[in-house]
């Protein structure tokens, strides 16, 4: 049986720059090779900060020291280490309602509490976090940190704009509430510029996470964080692991340096094309997928599906005939079982698109006469 | 001014197989390149575990499956990870009196206290690890677990023979303590077998760590830790980093596949030419050196320098003249300032050798003149 995919955030495998990436491996190994007998800076290869930064000037328009950053093993280890340095267990938080299911389970791990602010088709609402925020304090629960994916939000692929984020920023400094700015989608642009990041807005009160996983891919496990110097200490504390993989860092370093700007359009021609496909699809079963989100960049589209669907049964059948996606349930921060799904459109392929959506439209369809024949 | 680099506890950098790794990373980057789009395996890359149980045969004669394995950035990971899954602040662990000082930094900063015992030239001294597991009881902390480095054991240079091992499982065993093997040094071994492992002696209450650092570079930072099924999956659980780095994992495995053996053979060859010269410098300046222990593999000597040495003073006067070497003072459990050096000779060139190690012997002698006149 065909399995269609679209339950993983992977990029798309063709454009991997396998040729691009040998290359560099054949040029840093014999230029750098005996560098690679000592241990990483607590930082991280510099050459790969660089770029890092670069990439953030290019929609930030402000400069990111590099002495600010440090490498880590992809953007989870960043978001994973912020929790050690920042949280207690019954410690609370504030996530969008629907955010990534790593992210959840990493919050959930380190034993805190995620207070909810609900989301439009520009991120979380802010009269609803100010709500909170007082509601919080009231309590004697302050939050810890707030999380969020502001650019190409995963799971729902939307797009915070820059006034949003600026009414947040200030609730978060009147609150005292730093911001953990997870940015790992910044790169993946389809024809729009990315709104300047919370970090750029303010980088005193904000953690910046980055990534290399979405250019490149999660296998190089490269991503970054960057914060003042205090703060960044605070995090570097916890990361007790020898440094970031140097022998990754020389070779994406390395190839990025001089294809970083051509590889990005690239890839973002190649999603969006496959985004374009999608929503098609989408578009052409509205009886199975009641609306989605629009996404302006990313790798996730947010579908909501009919009233009468339970998920559950939904998530049987398109196991059953070989359809995957990510469940409502594992991006809502309160586990509720949410009448959405996410589709992941960066790994599929067109062939993958044109039948598996169809097929899923199939599912829901069935979902629904089982969910009415059991009543 | 020339500096002489005794400090590092890193390979022969002549030796890093610059050559083979870049052929190898030609040929997984052509035949699995598009892999890496995708997350690795929460237990890593199999074929790299297939090589890491591949060495424990060699020592051990019994296998390690790799079901029970999963590879880590670097051993040091597998250290943190394991204090994170097994203690709290205040908690009490056993340790060799001396020991590494990367595994010291991360016992402190997890707040426990390291309970030390005494060592000889075959490791930690079974009646007063009795001694200590009684006490230790009696005041009703109980030790979460007992870290060792029974091979080749850093900063000391020492093995603890298989009969003495026996001894210390026996006596954790039946004061229910597990023990952290940190076996890093397995592979590089100078004419001799090493003894069995603690893991290979009782699996089920041990957890063993490995490294490939030492046999290919730290730069690569690849490390695994073996385990029951349960003990690996309540590490694990602290492993939120979305896997071990798969490139560098994907080369290292097709280098090894086909060099292991020729591989370690060469670089233990040439280390071990190092130690005699090392140690035929150190025999050759004994009012400086008063004695040392004699490694029969590893990367590290254990030097006792003359009672009327201010540890200190050495420091100083071995700065400004160029001798870095690893103080007693970052290897003892408690943070005493202990009349011992630390010599690493993997790093260091012939030349370092034959000029810093009497250049060293200077040092101890000014830093002894310099104490006498401070009285």
């Amino acid at each position: 049986m065909p399995v269609y995919n679209f339950a993983v955030g992977n990029p798309d495998p063709g454009s991997f720059p396998s040729e691009g990436l040998s290359i560099a491996a054949q040029t840093v190994l014999a230029r750098d090779g005996e560098k690679l007998v000592v241990y990483p800076d607590q930082r991280g290869h510099a050459p790969l900060r660089e770029i890092g930064a670069t990439r953030f000037v290019k929609n930030n328009r402000t400069p990111m020291p590099i002495e600010n950053m440090a490498l880590t093993t992809g953007s989870m280890q960043a978001i994973s280490l912020s929790c050690q340095a920042f949280l207690n267990p019954g410690d609370t938080i504030i996530t969008e309602e629907f955010t990534y299911s790593g992210s959840i389970n990493c919050f959930r791990k380190y034993g805190v509490t995620m207070a909810p602010i609900p989301v439009d088709e520009g991120g979380m609402l802010v009269d609803a976090l100010e709500e909170t925020l007082k509601d919080l304090a009231r309590k004697g629960t302050p939050p810890k940190f707030l999380y969020t994916i502001a650019t190409n939000q995963n799971p729902t692929g939307t797009m915070m704009p820059v006034s949003r984020r600026e009414k947040v920023l200030a609730l978060c400094q009147s609150y005292g509430v730093p911001i953990l700015d997870d940015d790992c989608y910044a790169d993946l642009l389809f024809g729009v510029d990315a709104p300047t990041s919370f970090y750029a807005l303010d980088p005193d009160s904000v953690i910046y996470i980055g990534s290399f996983s979405k250019i490149l891919g999660p296998g190089l496990r490269l991503g970054f964080f960057a914060a003042k110097e205090e703060t960044l200490q605070k995090v570097l504390h916890w990361k007790i692991d020898g440094g970031t993989n140097n022998l990754a860092a020389f070779i994406a370093a390395e190839y990025l340096k001089g294809a970083l700007w051509e590889h990005i359009d690239d890839i973002n021609g190649i999603v969006k094309g496959k985004l374009d496909a999608v929503t098609k699809q989408l578009d052409a079963h509205t009886d199975a997928f009641v609306s989605h989100s629009n996404p302006q960049g990313g790798l996730f589209i947010w579908v909501k599906l009919p009233d009468d669907v339970d998920p559950l049964r939904l998530l049987d059948v398109a196991n059953e005939r070989g359809v995957r996606y990510g469940t409502g349930k594992s991006f809502d921060s309160q586990g509720r079982d949410v009448k959405y799904v996410r589709l992941a459109y960066g790994w599929a392929s067109h062939e993958d698109i044109e039948k598996g959506i169809p097929l899923l439209a199939e599912c829901v369809a069935e979902a629904r006469a089982l969910t009415v024949e059991a009543r």
